[in-house]
């Protein structure tokens, strides 16, 4: 695979440097120690070792699935060495402080740079990702203690770590959760208690790639009665490694913790994917059934301290989706510049007596192709976006402006998941059709990005959870603080793009369907019905995300105005393609909330 | 699986006699030994036999494809016996005359009753459809004694055969194939000529199911000058069978025939698909290389002949589309019945402490559902009035509805073919939704229907054909006749319509469209620039193809009227579902359309 099939650098470049001015972030003293040359080179090694020793296994790693033999799982021998190459590197610890041996990158650069993972083998590199969360989790929650103990290893490289949030009977609504977690003892790493319960869907949830395995798990401690409380409150967040360290920190006594089955998925095969059991007493730690897990956090906080990183892992999502969108167009745009195929359709019809010309001659493949480059750039845009402001809710000088990226950060998350989820997947569903019938065989990769793409929607939240975050809590949250700033931002977006003439109409639209967004929320929340509110969350959702991609190109657009070459013409070309074809999408959404029209919620047993 | 997992029979029922009156049908001397009875009693056996043994494999084939082992292509043990069932049912003659062992069904019932194989397991049932599709077009072009040797088998169920058109150089461009055809002698049945070239795309290209396999391929005879004729104009059509049928017209000889390879697709999988090389001195017929092929119909029409066929193959692909979207609606249907899951949003919000309800009380879920129930129903009623329209091209008593008949199913055909590959898609899209992280395991057969079903939008012409094929062809062919004539249709629709207060507005919504559809074709064709004018003809396929199926449902819904129970609610709530939010979409592409935008056509080299 040729590296540029990954991304463009080009246009990393452009957003990272020419748009969100990543090199003002060195202003910070946390980041001081920075430049835009150190920046490149962990962008420069990431794009090299993505290429290496991240590509070349995507395909066979999907071919050939994890395995479980009955007691452990094995998987693709092509996953340790890539995921050892990234551990030496410290990438792991990119954002994380240098007292920690971690490089104190801004958290922009560092999802730049991973994107780069994500296009090449988003399965592999899954590992490396759920552990460099769990161990931020714990620095963020633990106890000097739990982070010596669990999240250094897990820097250095040398565990790995999972989140285990569902269960088979609770999925989207962990409220039903039913792990329980008895008290045990206080011990030097936090109040010790003894897990009961099963937990589904556990990516990494057992392999045969590093020496330990550190679970968090959301589980209830019982009320006095013993009884698992409803709803929430009861959740608390325990650290529940696979085996327990020894006085010296090394893996030591298996933990009551085991592999119940794995799930065979239609894509992102390579990360294994497992039901994990607690406490069913098939290893008995210290003489006894239950498994062994330290309190990270306050009780009863659990889901708290989990959602606290759930912005990041959204964005995660996110990213991920969009570099799957990324990569099937660059290898798209390949194809249809290689592939001879038919004539184009001129003036005056087709003349068959022409030799035939590449796909991309074709007005219909240029169309998917463009379509493709507006949907993946714009995605990039938003989550690169996002993750420059969680450096500035961390950096910022003043309060104020950190106070407002946070809002704005809470805002945008449900976009910045589900966008690229929903419109990446089609851009991949494109690449396929520009390949053909090629496109659906398994000799090339689109039908795979299409596949593990597919998963975005579901998992860290689905579609209509994330429409219920962004119309049910964020858009009205602090007196709906975080949808004035940005519409602040939207705003200004606007009135800078109209002093340019080729500008102009396009600002023009994006005010005018920002203002019917603001008066529409103002309406559906003036229902004084929740439920009729709501019923069209996902459509709101959708509506929204348009709005909001269409300030990103509008954005971008406006840097690229008045300078000249192809990247810039690009660039153009999109914005214009997403203001001319996209945008207008959203009106008859409009039209339909501000309907009320709710069929779905009157629909019963008529079914068929 | 239940037999109710693959098609509502209930609204099968509706749309064949409610709706379509296909009891009327027996009144023409072709169909008149048939009665409603006759027609129920072959689709309950199609029920059954699909039910039976064609669904129990269909995950199992998809996970066991198709080997070669060098020399032949083994298939899934399980296919055989159910191809040898429906082959002894008779059902692979079922339209045709009884004095070749058919039932002399109407195309319509045909059609309806092969949709339940469809839904059961596409890719089995597409071993029989090939090979239907092979005899008939053998029984329209071939001589006597052509369809004594090769399509009498075939309705039979003897043999097996395939359609050859695609090479690998030659994909949508059928005029750059390279396969050549040299006279070599006149026999009995008919003149032989030895083909030499290679076949890509042959599903079905080898098996061991049967006893021979009848190739019909697409090749070139060369000009007296030994050249081949660029264009079409060359291509003529021939029977190429595996063995050459012996003096007794059992297979006998092996023909200069092999597999060059096999490709390994993303769905799809329990069909075989093939390179093919022909004569290339494998097998020596006759002691010399090169394929031995029977001319069928006159030298240089082989393309027309093919195409003759078109219409109905095209129709089967919107049929494969529908039913897999259909049966997907009708798993998630059932899934959301049965899986608990949360609370619902009330209108004071949500209370964790009530039990979980099961996921279909959530208005998210019913959207999602009705939105299936939209696409799937209405894909249904589009293909089978086309099909509706075959019969009545053949058996109208008057040569005005006979070709009144043929103008429509002309025009609707790309629609038939291309709308439900993208909505039925989309339909299974979102069943895999509803079915959350369980939808994207191989546990469930949801995202096997969304892999299966991707391919509709690429075999038998991409989707970018279909609407080269209805904005460059159908829409001006004959003056505009068959436009018109699908016009008056509509137009007679909306009058209906009109007098029911409850359709009034819907009414009113379809002739607005109609209108601006009509009135946009024109401005388009007046551009006197083709490749303008068909720049966008993607985006006119897809506003056309809402507009029609916005008819469909205006004639389902108008004859629900005032009738009660369930099954006419449901075609009230989905013909409400798709008109106030499918049929507005289109309005955004008719703005697109009209405005001329074509950025795709400027777009250049500014890709990254």
């Amino acid at each position: 695979m040729s590296e540029s099939l990954l991304l463009s650098r080009r246009d990393l470049a452009f957003q990272l440097y020419d748009w969100l001015d990543a090199q003002s972030l060195v202003r910070a003293p946390r980041y001081a120690e920075h430049s835009r040359e150190t920046f490149d080179a962990v962008i420069d090694a990431c794009e090299r070792m993505a290429t290496d020793l991240f590509a070349p296994h995507y395909q066979a790693a999907d071919r050939d699935e994890p395995r479980f033999d009955g007691t452990q799982v094995h998987v693709h021998p092509a996953i340790a060495p890539a995921l050892r190459a990234f551990a030496q590197s410290g990438l792991a610890a990119a954002s994380q402080d240098t007292g920690r041996g971690g490089m104190q990158l801004p958290t922009l650069i560092e999802k730049a740079a991973m994107t780069y993972f994500y296009a090449a083998n988003v399965s592999t590199i899954a590992y490396a990702l759920l552990t460099m969360a769990n161990a931020r989790l714990l620095l963020a929650h633990g106890t000097p203690a739990q982070i010596e103990a669990f999240a250094q290893p897990q820097l250095d490289g040398r565990w790995f770590g999972t989140m285990c949030l569902s269960e088979p009977q609770a999925g989207s609504s962990l409220s039903d959760i039913a792990t329980r977690a008895e008290f045990d003892a206080d011990t030097a790493l936090g109040a010790q208690y003894r897990l009961h319960g099963r937990k589904m869907w556990i990516s990494g949830g057992d392999h045969d790639l590093a020496g330990n395995i550190v679970h968090l798990v959301l589980a209830k401690i019982p009320d006095a009665d013993g009884r698992l409380v409803p709803g929430t409150k009861g959740i608390s967040l325990f650290a529940v490694p696979k085996f327990l360290p020894d006085a010296d920190g090394a893996p030591g006594m298996r933990n009551d913790v085991v592999v119940a089955g794995i799930n065979h998925k239609m894509g992102y095969r390579g990360t294994v994917n497992c039901l994990l059991n607690f406490g069913e007493g098939v290893h008995r730690p210290h003489g006894r059934a239950g498994a062994i897990g330290y309190l990270v956090g306050a009780p009863g906080v659990g889901l708290a301290c989990m959602f606290h990183m759930m912005n990041e892992a959204r964005i995660g999502v996110g990213l991920g989706a969009v570099a799957l969108g990324y990569t099937g167009y660059l290898h798209a745009l390949d194809y249809a510049r290689h592939r001879p195929q038919g004539r184009p359709v001129g003036a005056a019809g087709k003349d068959a007596a022409q030799p035939q010309v590449p796909l991309i001659d074709h007005a219909d493949v240029r169309r998917m192709l463009l379509a493709q480059k507006a949907y993946v750039e714009g995605g990039l845009g938003l989550n690169l976006y996002c993750a420059k402001l969680v450096d500035e809710a961390r950096v910022a000088d003043d309060a104020d402006t950190r106070r407002t990226a946070t809002q704005l950060l809470d805002i945008l998350t449900p976009i910045a998941k589900s966008w690229p989820s929903q419109w990446c997947l089609a851009a991949n569903d494109l690449a396929i059709q520009v390949h053909g019938g090629y496109g659906y065989t398994r000799d090339y990769k689109v039908e795979q990005f299409w596949r593990d793409n597919r998963l975005n929607a579901i998992h860290e939240g689905t579609h209509g959870i994330q429409a219920l975050d962004l119309l049910g809590r964020k858009v009205t949250m602090e007196g709906g603080a975080a949808f004035a700033a940005l519409s602040s931002r939207i705003d200004a977006a606007v009135s800078r793009a109209r002093s340019h003439a080729a500008l102009a109409d396009h600002a023009g639209a994006l005010g005018a369907r920002l203002a019917r967004l603001q008066d529409l929320t103002r309406r559906l929340w003036a229902a004084g019905d929740t439920a009729r509110t709501l019923a069209d969350a996902s459509v709101y959702l959708e509506a929204f995300g348009h709005v909001v991609v269409a300030w990103i190109w509008l954005e971008q657009a406006t840097v690229a105005q008045g300078r000249r070459g192809e990247l810039f013409d690009g660039k153009r070309a999109a914005a214009d393609f997403f203001f001319t074809r996209e945008l207008p999408r959203v009106d008859a959404m409009f039209d339909l909330l501000s309907a009320f029209e709710s069929s779905p919620l009157r629909m019963r047993d008529a079914w068929f």
